[in-house]
């Protein structure tokens, strides 16, 4: 198996798979609330799709050991999803760019902070969420409506994560 | 002015006014990702309105000394607002029903854990964030689209918060 090394997460390193979801990465941000707030405004594309709607949910995540063997990916035709750590610990992203079918050389892997959420656009592949250290809450945002929006693939050939 | 105690937020006793974020609220959680997560579903009713969509915020909330006088209030009638704190701290959340003018006896005043986000339903008025302790981040679900969607008003008699 070929080892996969994990890069800061960054907007703009993931700007090909969706947004990342933090502070920093605001295009527009503004004082709300008589100065008692700063609103950093509009930080992912939530796209529920024609038909869909947006729905809000809570993943209790289970911390994966490392090495972690990464041998497949799923994805979501019909609409975004994003993820926000909701725990303070960070987690890895593993994500190709759409495609039928996205080779092993093509995967990304991001080590994200506690404080950036992703959103992953609509038929990115990606890696089921791989939270680590403790058990960890995430708030998701993704879509419900009519169709199947999940497909998966084992991928050809296996790789590895560790941070080393 | 009158004193206002704040009760401990849950479900039930928020229904009036919206949905409670949480793992423990869900009427349906599964195991999904070969069962290394539970995914608590569909939590809150995100509503942005016909015309509308949701968008994804951060608020950064400079925490409020107590007590702490509410003198005004304000509401969005046409979507949803749902906060969930990211920064591991308790907050306050002061609402009243839907209606022209909200008397200051129909106020309520709830605690919120940190692993609690609220949804205002369209059109009920809430106070502003309202953080404690220290500077805290929240994400913020809420609607983008045409319209004047906020409306303030000053309470025709103010109220203070103490937790004792």
């Amino acid at each position: 198996m070929k080892p996969l090394r994990a890069t800061a997460l960054d907007a703009a390193a993931f700007a090909p798979f969706g947004e990342v979801i933090e502070a920093g990465a605001a295009t527009r941000q503004f004082p709300i609330n008589q100065g008692s707030t700063v609103r950093y405004h509009d930080l992912a594309r939530i796209d529920p799709g024609e038909d869909g709607h947006a729905i809000v949910s809570i993943f209790r995540a289970q911390p994966r050991a490392l090495p972690f063997e990464v041998s497949m990916l799923e994805r979501h035709p019909r609409g975004s999803q994003a993820f926000m750590p909701l725990s303070g610990r960070p987690y890895l992203v593993v994500v190709a760019p759409p495609g039928e079918r996205p080779a092993t050389e093509n995967l990304r892997v991001f080590l994200a902070r506690a404080d950036q959420g992703v959103n992953y656009a609509a038929g990115v592949w990606h890696h089921p969420l791989l939270a680590l250290q403790a058990e960890s809450d995430f708030l998701v945002i993704d879509r419900a409506g009519p169709g199947a929006n999940c497909d998966e693939i084992t991928l050809d050939e296996a790789v590895y994560i560790d941070l080393g």
